[in-house]
């Protein structure tokens, strides 16, 4: 079937390319000047205009925006009008559930038919097919199907669940939809959360192991500041972590896909030279820390990854001189250069 | 090649197999009644004593010893005047890597030779092979490649990593020589470290999302102990866990091995009735953190994991008396009952 | 001068006391029967309708609103059209101090001022005086110096700041102007999210310190889901808690009102018996960490302490059922019973 | 009494000088030159050499050590053949819990007493005192009665806790006879694991009040990694940090010694200019975590306040590059540099 999709970036350009693959027809658009031209040399429709890209959707239109959160309320301000009632507009991209529901009611009153849809898959998606989690009207999403299922990995992408047999569910696809409007982006939500604890578990492992030699060290100087390491013999190992992350890949508890990642960028790259280490954090890894306590449900692992990231980027700072400013007030005790 | 195996629990007697389906010859010993007879049955030789299994072994002996961390100690002591130097003892349990150090030297003025082979797989390990993690001295390593091979899943278990090309490496077949006595536990510790963490990842934010129907619940009382939820409206959603799971499988960030297992417990039951949700840890969780503290090498997320199953079994009651009796004793505060 | 204070719980009808102890005169109010009544036999002025209440003020009225946080909207909807222009009116309770910032606009809009006023002090404060964390427009929290003075501590409530001489400030007497509309909420909030981490670090020492003595308890089986204790001769203490709450209030490091807190109860009754150990959170803990969250600042102890409180009421359980369920399907374990 | 004290160094000296204020005879050694030459220009009697030190004791000596741990056994080692049978010998420094077992048997194995101390009160001691938590044999303690009460800060430092009437028990003067060899040590790692958290909690708070004017900030650039903050208008606070440290300190639930200290800090430094943020751990708070893990008590709250140490040394570096990896890997997200 056609579709528009708004955003070339670098998830709706290749979104755009794997419909296309599978027979899908994709009109694209993109406010930046080349992006449009840059698909047309692939072959792609497009316009740099949206009342251009617009008409040339055949009714009813199928808009599928994919572009960062914060611009998604002024292109759909934009398209809105644009639009006739029994359109259908699809959030793509990583919107805050609530504000789903809220553009849900919005475009409804247009006669607008509205979808979330949480979509992962990063970089690998044009190859291995993007998870879509759904929020929105069944009949909307029925209409949608093949679009879905033509972006879906589809099922050979994993072993079957022993006990899903015949046809294969959407779900073993690769697509679900989640719920009403919003249950998309919960899902996806929750999903990113989840993604940063599973990377924290794996990066303060290999720390650990890194760390494994500190036996070796010269011993500290012995000042009522320093703890001596009581046992340094029993950390005297150089571990080789291309050679973990790889051996764990099969026949452990732990393999993932993360992990698949990790091999690779330390086989490159065993030192990690060029990383800082400064993490972002986006909408989600927060939203979902917010659920939680609203819901009042504990969240310790999830949280405390997030946080790891603030840390990183030096927001802990004015904590860390608090502490350093009472450790003088009660013991005389002057901050340690680095090094 | 042949080997002795000490230990037909559910990990010794499925490698035991493992072995010998591969056509090694493997000789097998129990302490406990009936364990050697079952083995027996399915062609295996053995002997229910310790001397006789001795006798029954070439020389230089193979010994691997898989049973609980606790008990290595004395089996190796019953083990080690029936051995001779040049004899080889393997412990493939669950042992802290400092026991092996200090067994490595015990058996070593023996002239015996120690590895230590922290071994992961559980019960799907017989089908899907062990992932081995090897400490010790090399020359014992190369003389044992084969039954590490064996044992190992083999380099078709997982796609290779983008730049490993050639002849698959051990790495890769699924068995790493860590280092010196003590890493392949050392290693295999922070592995169930690691473990842990992503377990927790999957549970809490499954957690969050079977709670995400909390705005349907009548709102509490009224009283200043109780928050009401702000936006109840923002938490309707009755979420298919089962699916949610499901669909994770595929083109997600996040697919692994024990989101499958996941998914297939919430397909079978997913109320997952008749699980209380006391969670046993064992002594790697433990260890890992020791570890992390000695090093100085923060480890919140892996941390919390272990700690929450240590909340799990009740064991933070006494702090949560605490809490209670200081909340009396500021606010007058009485606790709610449960319900 | 004179004062209506609306609301005769715990808090509102110490506080009503106070004022009246210092010289004030407060008229009281509460929808519930029998409230004002009791305040009447001592002396107050009051009236059990709201319309009487408001007749009993003189102009400009002071009303300060004492209620729990999800009462004070309608509270306020009952109350401000029995306002005049240049009537002021205090909320004293729990309040989001989001819902100030509306409030203020609201009320603003009918030409009534609004101060939000976080209080803290709890059952001790008839006594003890509260603190006063103030939100608002400086002239209204001008006007009401005089009551301010009268409901906080005084600055003989302890050792004045090195530093801070000449005739006190505000703050030395216990109250502050913390800036704009919702600042003193805020600033409450965020006391009382210190206040649960606090509480926590006590009650985590004091539960190491309870469990002083398992090396005394006969070890655990041997099997493969239990670690022995490595050195139980070194915990073999059996510790007098009510005595080391006792010690650590003089000299050490760690005195507070909460530790004085917890060594009176703990000499009451050692054992805590008849705590159950359900730990509540009111909505200042958990929006201290929302707060967090969004400005991206790390608060992994505060958080910490919000989560234990929520685990204590059983709310991690569908999470720890999930990690049962994995640990039975990669390892076979199954869970242990309780005891 | 006579003692001798070994150990010259902040604490040791002022113990010292305290004793003598008392009324004691305190005999002094410490090996760094110019150290024993100073206190004897303030009186204090004392020698460069241990040999000579010790010939100034008389029978049965009472020698008090207070060095930095990593020298106790060395100290100790050079001592124990110069004392003679009766002899006491105490360690007041920050010694680990096991290693006071051990020494208890070593040195009676000379027939020397043995007591560990651990001693809090820093900077302050002098004056106010130090809090002493004493392990050991019953007798040893009972003939230093005086010296531990001339340590001890004594009752009035403190309002009695009601219920403890007539003459004052020992834990109310301040030192206290936790129990057998290394109970005291333990109980003051308890106190240090406790005081991290306490100083985590007050930091985590203060750092969100200094980012409450984070509103006021120009919005950050709209691409995928950046979420832009929802609500602005709530985050407009600039908060007089010096000001609400002041306020708190009466009234409120959160008073204590540590917010007397970051009061005075504030105040002085509002800022905190000077200060890095590299802040120090010493052993005590690690042990409280080893002791915690080892007998299964959750401990979330003491261990995130020394991981966030460890942190602000830069010891999640490589961590976070791993995340950073994985980050590239996944999403072709590229690092953000700082500021």
């Amino acid at each position: 079937m056609q579709l528009g999709m708004i955003g070339l970036g670098r998830m709706g350009a290749a979104m755009a390319r794997r419909l296309a693959n599978n027979g899908h027809e994709c009109i694209v658009h993109d406010a930046a000047p080349g992006a449009v031209g840059a698909m047309r040399q692939d072959g792609f429709a497009g316009a740099e205009s949206l009342p251009d890209f617009v008409a040339m959707l055949a009714r009813p239109r199928v808009v599928w925006v994919m572009v960062p959160a914060a611009v998604v309320d002024p292109v759909l301000a934009q398209l809105a009008p644009l639009l006739e009632p029994g359109d259908i507009v699809i959030d793509g991209g990583n919107s805050y559930y609530r504000d789903d529901i809220r553009r849900a009611q919005e475009l409804g009153a247009r006669g607008l038919h509205y979808l979330d849809v949480g979509t992962s898959g990063g970089v690998a998606g044009l190859e291995r097919g993007y998870c879509l989690m759904i929020g929105g009207e069944p009949q909307t999403v029925r209409h949608l199907e093949q679009v879905f299922r033509a972006l879906a990995p589809g099922v050979a992408a994993a072993p079957r669940t022993p006990g899903r047999d015949g046809a294969p569910a959407s779900v073993e696809e690769g697509w679900l939809h989640c719920g009403p409007h919003g249950a998309g982006h919960f899902v996806k939500m929750i999903h990113n959360g989840i993604e940063y604890a599973l990377m924290a578990a794996y990066a303060e492992g290999f720390n650990i192991l890194r760390h494994a030699n500190i036996g070796k060290a010269a011993a500290g100087a012995a000042d009522a500041e320093t703890t001596p390491l009581r046992e340094p013999q029993a950390y005297q190992y150089d571990m080789n972590l291309p050679d973990i992350a790889e051996v764990w890949r099969r026949g452990s508890v732990i393999p993932s896909w993360l992990l698949d990642l990790t091999a690779q960028a330390l086989l490159q790259n065993p030192d990690l030279q060029g990383y800082s280490g400064r993490v972002s954090d986006s909408g989600e890894g927060r939203w979902t820390i917010l659920a939680a306590v609203e819901e009042g449900v504990p969240a310790q692992v999830l949280t405390a990854s997030l946080y790891d990231r603030f840390s990183s980027r030096g927001n802990a700072t004015f904590a860390n001189q608090i502490l350093s400013a009472m450790r003088k007030g009660f013991g005389g005790h002057v901050e340690k250069p680095a090094g």
